[in-house]
């Protein structure tokens, strides 16, 4: 264990510099918040560096495999975006983990940080083979994305895909989730291997992306609601499209 | 139209006492937020005034059959919670709509604003008749929870009971989302009157409302997740009860 006592300590610096997509890009390094996250992050052998607060460090007994550094309280916080953090993170590389066949979820825009972390929780549960990440999504990797996740970041494959290439060279079968000019999810027998298409919150799958699915596939609702929000259409279909599964 | 100057006008204090649930209970009165559901308001009927920043009221021409208040920019960012707001918010009753037999979404203890709104967006889209929430939950009537239910508060019936009432009266089969001793979801027949329980983000339902539901159901999970996001298995178990009418 070693005690950092100075923000200006290099690095201190370093972690905090983890708060922005660049940093973390640079990197390939980012903050896990929590001790439940951190254990699932030392399991997975990902863990570089685990940060404790003062007050924390104080209060456990725990030891870990890994360099250990205990920073003031007021500095701690700094690190994390939650109000009331709970004193332990840990610095963490980017899981590598190679693109299975099977269901696959692409992402075509999605901005908000916790439809990004519930759609990558919920692809994991859903048994999907991986999670890939079209440009223009924000950064799986951001704090509030993590939390969302419960940890399904580190144990999903998650490529991120700058240009097309990925759906280009799919030869499995495509579906846009889109409200117009599809069929019913229900009426659909999805093959072993497919790729669910998710778009932006406000505007959906842009229409470069939409023109590469094999079939828009849409979930009719009832009420005098215009759409789901994009995580919960998301779970839906991910669901239906395991039933031969569950 | 009138301006309104100063912070210290007793309009003004009410409007900004609104952002409090206390405020909001007595009154019964809640702030909407944004173009789009003020209209959705005005539709209802439910609007008693407008509010625009001076900024907003000069950029737009509308006219409407409510009172307009206008306020200078740095106070109307006072009675909204995001960042940037879009200028105009409206003082909205909260809606009385009668429930109706069918389904219905039963809440206990949900806590996170934006999974109330999400579920509430979601029973809307489904179908659903109306939505209770038993007292613990979040207020569906704060401004998060007023943006994730994209308007659908006010147009799908919400009881607020205090006490178990409504489940103890309730004729109909009750199902309660569960992660253990439940029967897979996929494997009911779903009356078309039932109710569904949706408990607790971190610890589910309740052991008094467990008791009264007829049937646990769980959702068969693959990957190492341990569960759903709240919003998310409500919405797959709505959808999956209203399969029938898709």
């Amino acid at each position: 264990m070693k005690f950092i006592e100075s923000k200006q300590n290099p690095l201190f610096k370093q972690w905090l510099k983890l708060n922005t997509r660049k940093a973390r890009k640079q990197s390939k390094t980012f903050i896990v918040d929590g001790l439940r996250i951190v254990e699932h992050a030392l399991e997975s052998g990902l863990i570089e560096t685990i940060v404790m607060s003062e007050s924390y460090h104080q209060k456990v007994a725990f030891t870990f495999d890994v360099q250990v550094y205990v920073v003031p309280d007021q500095h701690f916080k700094l690190l994390i975006e939650t109000e009331n953090p709970q004193g332990i993170l840990g610095i963490v590389k980017e899981p590598e983990l190679p693109l299975k066949s099977g269901k696959i979820l692409y992402l075509d825009g999605i901005q908000d940080p916790g439809n990004m972390g519930t759609l990558i929780r919920t692809a994991d549960a859903a048994g999907f083979s991986g999670v890939v990440l079209r440009s223009g999504c924000t950064d799986p990797f951001n704090q509030k994305a993590l939390r969302s996740s419960m940890g399904s970041i580190l144990s999903i494959p998650l490529i991120l895909n700058d240009d097309l290439s990925y759906l280009r060279n799919c030869n499995t079968k495509i579906y846009a989730a889109a409200l117009e000019n599809g069929v019913n999810y229900r009426h659909i027998n999805y093959p072993d291997e497919s790729v669910l298409i998710i778009g932006n919150e406000g505007n959906g799958i842009s229409d470069e992306v939409l023109e590469l699915a094999d079939q828009r596939i849409y979930i009719p609702m009832i009420g005098a609601v215009e759409s789901l929000n994009a995580s919960i259409a998301g779970g839906i279909l991910m669901f239906e499209m395991q039933k031969s599964c569950t």
